[in-house]
């Protein structure tokens, strides 16, 4: 025997040694489904020296389409036909050296729930509420680390202070009391970095929520315990970058995987060169191709490998989740043919999927760039469904604080919604007051409270779909001067031992209290208003201190008007007869009293009203 | 017989007696041409009681095809056919009361001059003087008052000052030295208003020069001796409104003639109500239908003699001064539709025309909305070929003069070139320091004449069609807050007795003669420049105090570099490499140096520097 194996050729030995120390460290997506409406699937297969093996699959309705290396060794790509006859199930994943089958790895087919393809979405009859997950509710101490590299510390500001899923999970009731229908947390997936990981913006796996959050089944236990409340979960999603503790930066699945290989070059930050009809070259691949910082590796969306990974993992995670919608990070940076094609394939499997892109960016025509149905100058037409109107969030604390006076004041944020005309669909505009990178509105509102209230009726009530950043309710504020650790701040009675609980009420103060009912009442009203949620928006050039308009839709109309005066004042209504009609009395939906619509309407200082009939 | 006399019956009486008194007062246009493209013209007669007769006209070629009467006697539309076999001469339009002619009114119909219609017109490759006719030379002191109701009283900035056509006529010369190819005079017809006159945007007689400034006759000179020199000379046409001393307010020609009647009702100055999606009805009105100023009573142009008035006039100046180009007022001020139909007309007359509308408005969109070519969302398409771009004028001082920090500065600049995606033609902007409603450049710029200096090479060599404000070469200044009267300025030298004189050159100082050569060598550098009137432009992100842009067309290559820093600088020309390409030398254009591509460029303090090869 012994004789034997020294008669066996030197290259077969070595061969036979490679074969047996074969290790499949990661197989991607984790697993599939059976009746996806696009029959491939492309896994990513990583370990030493795999692209020297044959994949091989023996599942009636699967085979093997094709088969894709890189000028890396440690990766194969296997593309797959999941034809409709196929059942679910496990198959196995063999690969093969010559004949023999050197390794495997079991892969599931699973079968899709009831109506999957056809979920609804969100739009605006929806309200939104924005939780950072590591700064919401603490539901487990035993997982503030969690053997990840950054532990809880909850006296930093820009370190992590131990929020999770079962946090998260315990709070449901109070946000759906609160009026909300949507959730948005931000990232929730690893970021095993060794600082400044909380935020979750840099993935290290895209398959893995972070074990300081909870395990993958904990989020989808989450969303479905969010259901059963009538509450869906938008999934904020990543494309442009990862962090640089991901697994893929130990071995690049490509030379071009990452833009810069390893090297950090920042972008310039100019959003414009997408649009610039006279942009440099240059100029245009630093933008794209750059790192958001240098803890942030660019991906290359252009490699074809790259692009169908991030596109599976999109539709990986809104099938075993039950995801009702799509938040996509820093949206311009990535290349714009792969987001179209993104996009294009998410509503493909999920034609109600609504998809919102950050463009952070203050110009309306900046923003509509990136909206489906816009037909851009320079030939570009996007297939992003909704964008954030970061327009109207950033103009209107300055509109409401500016004395008024000609072109300043209200007349700023009429003027961001006359721009409405750029938009293909501006009711598929997410309006926010803040969100997790603006200062606190509190803060951008000079801290006055009047005006934080009528900046939240702003947003509850022109068109497009409302978001409100967690603890809004309970008065959270910020340095003016965005500073993000500290306006991420934790939300009261998320803590064990917390002193005040913005979830119970415990220690609040009244103003806490007033805005946490306000929120609470607008909200719950909003989803029963048709005019809000489905209606036309009219509106009239603010005058004498007052912003009025008009939602309407043949069923309901909703008159607002935002109030600045420091005094009472008499608003003469004679000025919307075109909109009030032969309308006498109307319901203030804020206090409930009736308001007689044939006298001039009294408006205490500086309160905002609601009325509706 | 005076029995007989007696005999006739009353009522035929009084009818004799009423044809006796038949008086045209105003027959318009005043003539026309034979061999215009559209056949049919439209004459408005105006006499007390001419609708009570029929128009008839015997002139081979000619004939009546209808008559439109208005709900004022006293105006009579008559609509003519002019047959392709139609001569050149005088018909006789004769006005009936039953068989009898009771009134005529000789009516000429001219030939055209050869190639009327396909006459050139203003484009990138052209260089536009903007003059105020009152402001710039006054030829004759015998006309400054000239029997109309304000004269001159030149110590008075808000008053007329005399300048005239004379005036402006022996400064051809001038004008043509400088390199200027196009001249844009302010309205040069009637005004005759009580006060305010001078600035000549109160129209008091749409076919009339002032006599202030000369006569039809004088216009039409002039314009032949500007072409000559081959220089165009634009028309500044005022669609929008009259002055409320034009003859129309004495006996309104239909109650609709002018909106709200003869009562002062002004504009809301919301330009966004054209674009607004949400604008409520009444806000629209008011701004279409509004005053601009109490004495400027606002034309309905949806009324459809209103509008047909208004298109001959304008085809009536073009063919009758041999106009190289239309400038239109207040442009987003009149009716869309109207607009269009308008725009329509000219282009079908003289194909080559170019038309610059003012949309005043710093927001590209707002401009952009304007641009015949543009697909807008709400669904207006424009036929203005040309805007003004506002937003350029408006952004580059501030951009010159603030510090250089994230977001400010001469990025400002770039990113409204940035925004040219809006636009269908960014060729077909008028680019321009100032003009008669901005304070004077030098002032905007904190009279620094080197940030003044670079913010004119900025508006000769970016793309678009550049326009000078009479006066910036020899720095004439304002306040830095507008005042129309003062940065209006008299040119020096235009009046008898000026001391010094931008004409001959007696009297500047050392300062005024430096930009004067300054403005010299770079307009007529730029005659010449395919690159500039003709090429693309490609820009690189401003970087340390300097914005480096190129123009370029394949057989030249045009560099600029807008420079701010206090200090020498050395720009690495190394960023550019992909522009620069093989060139090694480069001859600067306003020192006529010769620059070396192969090294760093040195950029004396505050210095802007135009390379080409």
């Amino acid at each position: 025997m012994y004789k034997f194996i020294l008669a066996i050729p030197a290259c077969l030995l070595a061969a036979y040694a490679s074969a047996s120390s074969y290790k499949i460290q990661h197989v991607e997506p984790l697993n599939w489904w059976v009746g996806m409406k696009r029959p491939s699937l492309q896994i990513m297969v990583h370990g030493e020296k795999i692209a020297e093996l044959a994949p091989a699959v023996a599942y009636p309705g699967v085979r093997i389409t094709g088969v894709e290396r890189t000028d890396n060794p440690n990766y194969l790509f296997v593309n797959l036909d999941i034809g409709k006859d196929a059942r679910p199930g496990e198959l196995k994943l063999q690969f093969r050296r010559g004949k023999d089958v050197v390794a495997s790895h079991p892969y599931r087919l699973e079968a899709r729930r009831p109506q999957s393809a056809q979920r609804r979405s969100f739009d605006a009859s929806d309200a939104i509420y924005l939780i950072m997950p590591d700064r919401f509710a603490n539901g487990s101490t035993a997982n503030d680390a969690a053997g990840m590299l950054e532990g809880a510390e909850r006296a930093a500001p820009t370190k992590r202070h131990g929020g999770d899923l079962a946090g998260m999970q315990s709070q449901l009731d109070y946000i759906r009391g609160l009026g909300f229908t949507m959730i948005w947390p931000t990232p929730l997936l690893e970021n095993n970095q060794p600082s400044y990981s909380y935020h979750g913006y840099s993935l290290t796996d895209y398959y893995k929520i972070d074990p300081r959050f909870g395990s993958n089944k904990d989020f989808r236990n989450y969303v479905a315990a969010a259901n059963a409340r009538g509450i869906g979960v938008i999934h904020d999603i990543v494309l442009n970058h990862i962090g640089t503790g991901h697994w893929w930066m130990q071995d690049l699945p490509a030379r071009d995987w990452v833009n810069h290989g390893k090297t950090f070059l920042p972008t310039n930050n100019q959003h414009t060169v997408a649009q610039d009809i006279h942009v440099a070259p240059e100029e245009k691949a630093r933008f794209f191709d750059g790192w958001f910082v240098d803890t942030m590796p660019d991906l290359n969306q252009r490699n074809r490998l790259v692009a169908r990974y991030l596109i599976q993992n999109t539709l990986w995670w809104i099938e075993y989740a039950n995801l009702s919608g799509i938040r996509e990070d820093t949206y311009s940076y990535s290349d714009p043919a792969f987001l179209n094609e993104w996009n294009r394939a998410v509503v493909a499997e999920y034609p109600n999927m609504n998809i919102v892109g950050e463009e952070m960016d203050s110009r309306p025509y900046m923003v509509a760039y990136w909206q489906k149905g816009v037909i851009n100058r320079d030939g570009f037409r996007s297939e992003l469904p909704t964008v954030m109107d970061f327009p109207l969030t950033d103009t209107a604390p300055g509109a409401l604080t500016a004395p008024e006076s000609s072109g300043q004041g209200l007349i700023k944020i009429y003027e961001v919604l006359a721009a409405d005309y750029l938009y293909a669909d501006p009711m598929k505009l997410m309006v926010f007051p803040d969100n997790h990178d603006r200062p606190r509105i509190l803060a951008q509102v000079d801290n006055n409270i009047d005006l934080m209230k009528t900046n939240v009726i702003l947003m509850a009530t022109t068109r497009g779909i409302p978001q409100m950043f967690y603890g809004t309710e309970v008065l959270i504020g910020s340095p003016k001067q965005r500073d993000d650790g500290v306006l991420r701040a934790d939300m009261p009675g998320g803590w064990p031992g917390d002193k005040a609980s913005a979830f119970t009420g415990t220690g609040l103060s009244q103003p806490q209290r007033d805005m946490q009912h306000f929120v609470r009442t607008l909200f719950n009203w909003r989803k029963t208003s048709s005019a809000v949620t489905h209606g036309k928006l009219t509106h009239y050039l603010p005058s004498d201190g007052s912003y009025v308009y008009f939602r309407h839709d043949g069923k309901q109309t909703v008159m607002v008007v935002l109030n600045k005066n420091a005094g009472e004042t008499r608003l003469d209504l004679g000025r919307f007869a075109g909109m009030i009609k032969g309308a006498r009395t109307a319901k203030n939906v804020l206090t409930g009293a009736t308001v007689d619509l044939g006298a001039p309407l009294t408006l205490p200082a500086m309160t905002s009203v609601v009325l509706a009939w």
